[in-house]
């Protein structure tokens, strides 16, 4: 896919999954260094930055996007030859990909632990990770279960419900309003995150909140499965993670929505879960209560606030 | 419309709302009166007895529905002639239509006084009594902002962002999912009800039990508006309501499902709201708190428990 | 049984549950009026009203027990004769004592309609209408399980899973600590009720409310079965229920005890639940919420304040 | 002690309180070591093992076995003769215990603080850390009193009033059910730990997790005394603490039970209080919250994730 | 005092307490019909009203005022003298003073039981009925302790402390941040109200709803005081309770005020307290729980909703 | 200044908020120093720290009062003249001075993050980081609009105010009994600390608790803003941050009190705010959820256990 293609697709939410995402990026990144003809190493720089800066624009609020991109742009710093630089990249790009697989690997063994034989999962939306431990649970040979809603406005809970299906996990499939309904038969709660604010705050998928709310009412434990560049620095800087709102045409099409004058469509496409709803995350690096996401971010992520400002 | 016509539309939700779905049915029952030929009282009451039976199987979960039924019924005691039976279950019928429709301007009325110039309101499901409180607050003057769901699967809200946009009220259309993120923003939550149990609990469309529970954490109000024969007179006695498990179709097309042998489709078309999550409950004979639903059947109804066992 | 042992009965716990302690004392009464040689009609009064206060001395905290006894005397108002005292007395009691065992059976039939086939329920002490939910919604087929607990210091759940076992429900025996252990596998609790305040607190078997706190964390609803004797009229004019404290050498044998000079035994019989923890109360006279407890008092017990003070 | 024996007080719990369990296994060790002839090192080594793997098996949740019992096999590295191998282990053992008895005493120091002149307490099970507490506050001469409770179904309480009544302090004995009925007059509950979570759940006798959630209700704070070695590594892995069910005969006699074919006991020997519970968790380095005990984990206890896979 | 002075006097908060307000106004216009001159009745009447409408419009809060005015206006039906209308208009007032002043009385006594020896109190504002009750129960000899608050800006909380003082009640005086603070030394919540709504919801001095708040959260009851008089029938018909907001310079002195172009001093003098956090409602009538406000306005006050539109 | 002066000044609340305590006190030493005639450095030290002691025992719960002073005579080594001593003092205090000041700086540019346009804030009392953070937001041109309090009995607000007025932003004051009243139209509460403990419990103007309570009901966030040197090191070894009660005559002008002998004035200075009710606190480090106080005083502050016992 070229650069254009992978950007597009990320922002249209083709691509979807903050690993997928970064991968995505990463590999579309890979793929330009590739092909890029470039005179001296100073434009191939400058070539990639456009590209990468190109990437990071199409999703605000995938913390995994820039992390990624950045990750693979350090690798620039000052080469001889274009092709030293473009080795550079490329090395770099496959240790990230090659990396994130095994967070998601590694997550999925830690999280599969919590799972018990009989117990009865729900997940919301379409998490790697949160799938990753429910897929591990049951390849371990315990009997689950799951529940799986629709996730308005583009319903990636069918693709959920795909790969569950095709897993063999007895699955049932539901609206998104009809969680609390069914949570007292719930033993446990996984869901993926799109970032991790420092004091545990968890963004991800429009509805979680609600669902982890429900969950807390009903003392059923609620588990974020996350790799740890989900975790947003710029937060102990009191910067906001910013919740994007998407097209309304996704909510309402827009030939009814013409016609409905003094009606506005709110398409806010994340909400923010606040850690006291939260139980665990379970990370790469190990299971952690959502309070130390600062911890994980400078002691694991290793970000100085001085390099911050 | 005549008599199946309107059980299939009860039965497929064409009509909607249980004061709407209670003079369809009485109007159906008036209507089959009208053109019903026969030879005797006896025969007469039997085939409207089956007329009634018909209509009162098509929604378990629609108290109105039964209660509906039954108050015309009740004007079939003994006659001598076919003529005056007819004429009694016209007369009936006509009267329950006017004091329901009565009902609903008196709700309006009394839910009106409760908002005020300048709030903000968010109403789920597509309510005539809830709606009438707001479309009446309108009236009055008092400038408001509604935010409506959509309420999947059958997608009420956009009938209910119809009327509101049709009266230029401002109006924000969200996903079911996105009521938690809002809430903050929302000074008053109205809803209506299909059943009030002895206990106050408020059975409605799936998905109002998330939102009054969304409503409770940030300390804003829940009314309830609903004509008092949507309050259970059984639960009294410990019958519960039973909530309807609607088709699967309505949330997954059959063609997908088919291919999805371990995913089963769990479609309540309602939950059930606890009393401790809604602030009052706006009548025809004034509002009430959740905890007086007893009071409301046996003052009100006229319940007595030994008519019910 | 004579007088003075059924008293000592009732004292010392044999004769346990509120219903079992009103129909003793009921038939004490009786028996002691058949029994009772008297010159005169006011003289048979007399040595009644003895009988009364030495059996409603015995336990202050059981409600039941002065209404029942207060049920029996009020038949002895003029007579000409001690036979037609007697007689008063003797039918008084008679119809007392039917009534009582009614109230039992009509509170098993409406609470059963409560418990849904598969529903696990826990259940504390040995309530006789409790059990009688439990042991109805068994007879009528539904697959239930129950947890019981142990009941400290005068281990009444032994009694409660000998019934149990005897009627071939599945049982687990638990101690009183274990309650919030095993709470989220629990679908349903129900509990008896010694005494019901106007405000709806729930007077019950020490334990009690921490198991409905527990209930409450976690969804889980909490079923008061009582009959309406047991709400306490005087509790409107403010006076408190009083808890017992019983005899320390239930806990620790007095031989331990007094080697510890600087521990002191508290044994309270009963605890008080509040009303926010109970969802129902189910009477012979219906189920309703606690919060209406003034209006049984009012309408169905038919005390007057006047009468009270 | 011999091994054996010292094996079987720790599984029929004669040898309770996590420190005294973690001493008794060195010990049991470091006398198993002096009397341990062997020909070489190697078979000296394997002989350890199989002591330790003997010691480590008899109580699976208690976290501090493991801990006490690997940190005196460290010391077996590769040794020129079985002297040198025994000397260290000796060595190692003596070491281990003096630390485990400081511990006690540091966290008596630090958690005494927390107790005011006046001040009412209440404590659960029999935990040295926390009645260390307790005692050095009163040593202090700060009037304090104490409730304590029964323990069903090992009755630990006993020896907690034993113990405070032989300091001369005065204390209430209650039974498990009565918590919720004095926490009102409770000033502090002062618990010990078997095990603590990464997200600080605190693993405690049965029963724990019903004071603490009485006490929350209350705004009643909760300490947790606790050694570091309580805090269990694993879990950071997902690795659940498994809850130990006991011998039902604990609970109801064997000839009792027989009798009751359809009653099962159910005998967990420990809960889960949640973090959110706990105000503190006094250690040997100072009181955290609950929510620090992965950096307790990894910082104190200096455990590397690489290692625990 | 002539009517306008009692007019200003309640307008200025000179009189304080709704018992009083009602009572002085009841007297002004005893004493105004007593020095009436008019040539007929009809004239008579209509001066009447205007004295009645004057002293109605002073506190739109304060429910006591209408009702007791209309209680006195209400016997001036048609008279053929004036001398007539004089005497029904002074024997009605004398009625309504005196039962309003038994209210009082017995609130205390039924206030008072719920006053066990030892409690320590803490009251709000001054309140004729929460003081009552207290004092009656210092009365009865039981050893008691009060928590009063300052009461910002007017500061009623001095009067209440010289009551107490001169009865010679151990009084704790602090400022009204400081609730939190002392709340969980304190037994039991008393205070009164200016009007109660429909739902339970109590409206009183600007304060109570945080001290309710504090209350629930520290497990401490609240109990509200208050004749039946202040359930305000109109919020059945859905009419909000008006929160005044009363002169900016009791906050904050004019001279300082002007100075502050950008400052706007809010002061309302009432709040609403959700039924949630009261306990009991004590009135002449007996003792409720708040969910049966709507009771007391229909059965003991005789509103029917046909009067109240 | 000199030295008394300072010491009375910070007694009597004169300075007030801890930074500007904490500069004064490091302001009066550096003073003090330079104008020290003294024979020999030892003797130069006794008298600095006379003087430390002096200003350390002004307020006992303002924990950046030692930090501060210590920092200044940990610069008190040993020194071969007067001179050289004088200078390290002068030198160490400016610099502290300094960081100080850019502390409040910093922490308002990461608190002004915080703040969106059209948002609502509360603030109690007069903390200069807290307002710091509002009125960064303002220069950055974010439209906002704040409501301060009054803050019985020392009237802080007034400062408050004003400051805010100069500024330009518009301002509501009202009483502090009103917060819970207009908390529902406040978006986000900045208050600062006068000290936080190792658990994360904000010490803060008496009120604040009430504050933070309100504010978790309504689901409105709660920033503390605190420089790092508000954590309290010796908390993490079980000391307890005291509580100051101030002059009574602060609350009761003495001559009203005196006639009054029954009635105490308690004038606690300070409250104590859970960490569940503070969302993040910010510190010139960064923002951190309030369980990682623990982290700041073992990272930033640099404190070891074995230096504090």
């Amino acid at each position: 896919m070229v650069l254009s293609e992978t950007a597009a697709s990320i922002k249209n939410m083709e691509i979807r999954g903050a690993g997928r995402i970064a991968r995505a990026a990463v590999d579309a990144l890979a793929d330009y260094a590739r092909n890029l003809d470039a005179s001296d190493p100073d434009t191939f720089k400058q070539e990639m930055q456009k590209a990468a800066d190109l990437l990071t624009g199409t999703r605000p609020t995938a913390v995994s996007l820039p992390n990624a991109v950045r990750s693979v742009m350090r690798a620039l710093d000052s080469f001889d030859s274009v092709e030293a630089a473009r080795d550079a990249v490329l090395l770099r790009a496959a240790e990230f990909v090659e990396h994130s697989e095994h967070a998601i690997e590694r997550i999925a063994e830690i999280g599969a632990r919590h799972i018990s034989d009989g117990d009865v999962l729900l997940t919301h939306c379409n998490s790697e990770a949160a799938l990753g431990c429910i897929l591990e649970a049951h390849r371990q040979g315990k009997e689950i279960e799951v529940y799986a809603t629709e996730v308005r406005p583009r319903g990636q809970g069918l693709i959920t419900i795909r790969t569950l299906n095709d897993a063999g996990i007895r699955t049932n499939y539901i609206v998104d309003s009809a969680v609390r309904y069914f949570i007292n038969d719930v033993d446990l709660v996984f869901v993926g995150a799109d970032a991790i604010a420092v004091n545990g705050a968890v963004v991800n998928k429009i509805g979680t909140a609600q669902i982890a709310h429900a969950a807390n009412e009903a003392r059923t434990n609620v588990i974020v499965a996350a790799e740890t560049y989900k975790f947003a620095p710029r937060t102990i800087l009191g910067e906001l993670i910013e919740i994007e709102e998407r097209d309304p045409a996704e909510v309402l099409p827009r030939e009814v929505a013409e016609k409905l004058p003094f009606v506005r469509v709110r398409n806010p496409a994340f909400d923010v879960t606040p850690a006291e709803y939260v139980d665990l995350i379970v990370t790469e690096q190990g299971a952690i209560p959502p309070g130390l996401a600062f911890t994980v971010i400078r002691d694991y992520l290793g970000w100085r606030i001085e390099e911050l400002r």
